[in-house]
């Protein structure tokens, strides 16, 4: 059984940590009043972080797409690879994950089934051609999900995938998707 | 012609700029390198940010679910209410968006088209039955790309909606989705 992806969190380097502050403080800023003053201060402090940290970034690179490192956009995911080649990630999302009131976006969840099957190819990455979502119950914030993806047959270079997101041990959305594999980037 | 969602940005709000500082520096994390020591200060910073806004939060409540106000993670794009009910985004997309090197994550597309969708409902929030999503050609990062959905039917309480995304006026993804309304939170 392989972690993938988040696995070096267990040895966080400093942009982990500088991508969970961003994270919480996404988080936070959904909790606070949209007026507060207290607000002011804090988008001061983050231009001056940006200036400073402006001087040390280069130009636009494009690095490994799959991988969620160090973009504080991407769910907080555990994420492994099982002997039988499914992908399985858990976790639970708070509220910038949020849709209809108390419950996960229904294009988050097909955002992360799509990164799921993303994530069965190892090596590159995969070109979807149709992805299609069946949303059979409500799935809550702040409780543990489990999304599964697994490739099911490739067929003339294209590939058929189900995926399922569980909570609490039931059915809440299942995907199938029909992608075709691109090879590693070159650069 | 009604703006709606970011409309206010026009007046910001203490926390629209957060938001978009916020923004910023995720982008800007996915251009440093990994092992940059100057992460390390900016993760304490923005530690120490947190733990002084932390006193101004309140407990989790559910905010109106459609709008992105305020969320760092909602694609910066422009909304607006066609005269003919169809709802129309705009905007680009960086690096915290990409999926495939240099195009936007297939997963993103699924998630602005529902988000879309949602917002053709003015008043309360939509219940996704079904999305399909296909994809035509590749979306590039950084171009400026169209997002639009608009209500085919209702039937039986139940809404078909046709949306696309566009770039250069070529289609690059469209969607099917299967939902029935919900009314407004009541809290």
């Amino acid at each position: 059984m392989a972690r993938i992806d988040r696995a070096d969190v267990i040895n966080p380097s400093p942009i982990d940590d500088a991508a969970d502050g961003l994270r919480r403080l996404t988080d936070l800023l959904l909790r606070v009043d949209e007026n507060d003053p207290a607000l002011v201060a804090v988008a001061d402090e983050l231009d001056r972080i940006e200036a400073a940290l402006e001087q040390n970034a280069g130009p636009v690179e494009f690095r490994d797409p799959v991988s969620g490192r160090g973009n504080a956009l991407a769910p907080p995911l555990d994420m492994e690879r099982l002997p039988d080649g499914t992908v399985r990630a858990t976790g639970s999302l708070g509220l910038p994950y949020q849709g209809p009131q108390g419950l996960v976006h229904g294009g988050m969840s097909a955002l992360m089934l799509d990164h799921i099957f993303g994530l069965t190819h190892p090596e590159g990455s995969t070109l979807l051609e149709e992805l299609v979502v069946r949303y059979h119950q409500p799935l809550p914030l702040f409780e543990g999900v489990v999304i599964t993806g697994r490739r099911m047959s490739d067929e003339d270079e294209k590939v058929r995938a189900h995926g399922e997101i569980t909570v609490d041990g039931y059915l809440a959305v299942s995907a199938e998707a029909l992608f075709r594999d691109a090879p590693p980037p070159t650069t």
